[in-house]
């Protein structure tokens, strides 16, 4: 359905060119890094102010038009598809670095900037902002999506680095949550509650960020273990022991293999752990020198360090390329990528569990993750033409997703929920499901803000 | 008004002496370390367990009476006290540790633990829980309150530090929240909206807590400084060199004189930094190097250290017993306790005016606070029999709040917003606060889980 003319021309009147209907732009917003497919939005608005956002808002609750937020368009689970249709809004002319509070280790954002663009901004300022998925992610959708990575380990999650945001509810309110102090308790954790709705009680227009201290040293290392099993014990050993890893990675053989052919690296066809160490050079020092024990106890062979910036980024850049890299193994695939999280004790059982399930089902399926934190990830390679292999995945992560509950975890630990995950959701939280519905419908009574996602259907439409 | 004589029989059946109508159990919980007042419960209930909590709230909710939760008794807003009479839950005989994963670094609780009673149970097993307001608060009502204390500059808030939730809903309906993986983009974050809703949105019942690894090595020492300026800018100075503080402490001239006479010690009468070093013996060392050059910079004099255990001990006994010894400084006085949290920026000249405004206006009120994190407190010593003394000591408890927020603080870093600190929450949250009262009704629709605090009350009566 096209959205109706009236609102069309107020919305065109608003926005000029940057509303959009043409066939193209409307398809580029059908597209994602998903394996879960919706048709195209009826428009795109590409709104340049908080103002126009909330004046959009507005006109859309009053058509009873959904809206779909659309930040870099690398969510995984079909966060930002218009599954309703409707209007997706386009963030990428809300990119600007708005303010940056050094003495305060903060700044404040809008939600189109790329955590890229950002650190570029950051780079001389002596601060970093730390979450990193690996994609070049918005940070309106970062925030999200709860997005973390790499470095969550040591620096936390967006939970932990979303200090305050700007939002425009359903009807086309603005509201601020969080104050620039480090903590508060004045109240309902509004910031908490925005963070990971991804976009289903409003738009994200403004974020106050944390930001940290860039390192004064950072030492990184490969090292290449026996078996899975020991690999995943070393790293079990190691946040037990409380390193304070900036970066701890597992890299399964058929990864290492794919990361060896994209990036034209020689790492050995055994399992890995890719680690970063920041710090003091003193401080550094010793966390190597920990680490390294405690991996020798597990019988690492193959210690690799890259101690100068250009092979740390070489190495890092090789990671951040495992997608592609994996994609590229299998000539012609496309990937359900799906990630779950578990208690640190439970991560040897759930990787080798779920190893031996994808080996049986004959579907290539790398796994690879930020394990410090109980976070692995398997990138399915399927034959886009075979229905029966894409079947055969979706049952893989599906049953990957209850293997995690069963061990005390949860069916997803950054990539969300949009609406691949929508039939989990119950067997995770239960009663609580409900209770997300209800705050939905509490804050979006007409099921605006990216309908068909996070919440149970049948209670909100 | 009593309860229904139909409500009073069923609680009795279900809770035999656990529940109370006697008036001395009744106004024992009407007494609070709050300034703030209100009368007696109309009953006192003592559940055992997360079933009969449900059955209470189901009870209670047929006949529409408000249940308000009870912990240990130690919020300073006024958060435990039945302001629309009705059943007090007291959750002193909930207060077992239910698991403890040592290999997850969790812990399960029930929420009438205490935190000191936490520890002493840990005390082997080489995990502590950090989070430290001072008292031996609940850890039910710590959650609730998203308390923090001492080490939050190092370890975080109870926002942080819990994971997951079991918590009874006004109808009854018992949800959990969180898993035991570290982290999850399941949904909302329900974790985070249930700690700090000060119990107005359900009744906690059981607690997953974080633990942290007890420190190899820990150093703590005091140093003293020319003035307030130099001891606030010393702060400053090393929370943006990074350094990993796990507790940076002000004490003002006056706080000092009264720690002094009440726990015998003999700090010199100057403002005093009292600080503590968690890590491995060579970074404590390290740590400690580099904060006493910081410290130097700045001016201090007197630097103690107290390495040895039994040292410390007493350096923190004495920190914790800042209040009654300050309260001891005014021979019959009560005490206006208040909290403002502002960005570390504006902490000196939010210390500085805070004083000023004090000194002017002739009441004693010693500052000190949890500085690391830009959260101080005012203890303002008031004759209880002189309502003038009592006006004037809210005014500057108003103004303390008002500070903060033109400065970009919040009103309250970590004692909450209870009934005392109702009328500040528009100036801080503007138009979100409204949010929060959509929030309570979606969730508690009769308003009878801890009625009278946190939101508009206009809104959801």
């Amino acid at each position: 359905m096209a959205l109706p003319d009236p609102l069309l021309a107020e919305l065109a009147a608003l926005l000029g060119p940057r509303l959009s209907t043409g066939a193209a732009e409307r398809a580029l917003h059908a597209q994602s890094e998903s394996h879960v497919a919706a048709g195209p939005p009826d428009a795109v608005a590409c709104p340049q102010t908080t103002a126009e956002v909330a004046r959009i808002a507005a006109l859309c609750a009053a058509h009873r038009v959904p809206i779909t937020p659309w930040g870099a368009g690398t969510s995984l689970e079909g966060h930002a598809l218009a599954v309703r249709g409707g209007l997706t809004m386009d963030f990428r002319e809300m990119n600007r670095v708005l303010a940056v509070h050094p003495e305060d280790m903060l700044c404040v954002v809008q939600p189109g900037l790329t955590r890229e663009e950002l650190n570029r901004w950051l780079r001389d300022t002596g601060l970093f902002f730390p979450v990193d998925p690996g994609a070049n992610a918005s940070l309106g959708g970062m925030a999200s999506t709860r997005a973390s990575g790499t470095t969550a380990v040591r620096y936390g999650t967006m939970r932990d680095n979303v200090l305050g945001l700007e939002v425009v509810l359903a009807g086309g309110e603005v509201i601020r949550t969080g104050t620039r102090a480090p903590k508060s308790a004045a109240g309902y954790d509004l910031t908490a509650l925005f963070v990971g709705a991804e976009g289903t009680l409003g738009l994200v227009t403004e974020l106050t960020l944390r930001l940290h201290g860039q390192p004064e040293a950072v030492s990184a290392a490969t090292c290449g273990f026996a078996d899975m099993a020991a690999a995943v014990d070393c790293v079990i050993a190691t946040i037990q022991t409380g390193l304070p890893m900036a970066r701890i990675e597992f890299l399964d053989p058929a990864t290492v293999a794919a990361c060896n052919a994209y990036s034209g690296a020689d790492l050995p066809l055994a399992p890995q752990l890719m680690v970063e160490f920041h710090g003091t050079p003193q401080g550094v020092a010793e966390q190597a020198e920990r680490f390294g024990a405690i991996a020798a106890d597990h019988g690492s062979t193959g210690f690799v360090w890259a101690q100068a910036q250009e092979d740390r980024n070489r190495l890092w850049k090789m990671r951040h390329n495992a997608y592609p890299a994996i994609l590229a193994s299998r000539p012609g695939a496309t990937a359900i990528v799906t990630d779950v999280c578990v208690p640190i004790s439970a991560l040897a059982q759930a990787v080798e569990e779920t190893r031996a399930d994808i080996a049986a089902s004959g579907i290539p399926g790398p796994i690879l993750g930020h394990v410090g934190d109980g976070n692995f990830h398997a990138i399915l390679l399927i034959d886009p033409a075979d229905p029966a292999e894409k079947d055969l995945a979706k049952a893989l992560a599906t049953r990957m997703a209850e293997r995690s509950l069963r061990l005390g975890g949860t069916i997803t630990g950054e990539h969300g929920v949009g609406f691949g995950k929508l039939p989990l959701m119950a067997a995770e939280h239960g009663a609580a499901w409900a209770i997300m519905g209800h705050i939905k419908q509490a804050l979006d009574p007409h099921d605006l803000m990216n309908p068909g996602k996070l919440v149970p259907q049948e209670q909100v439409r």
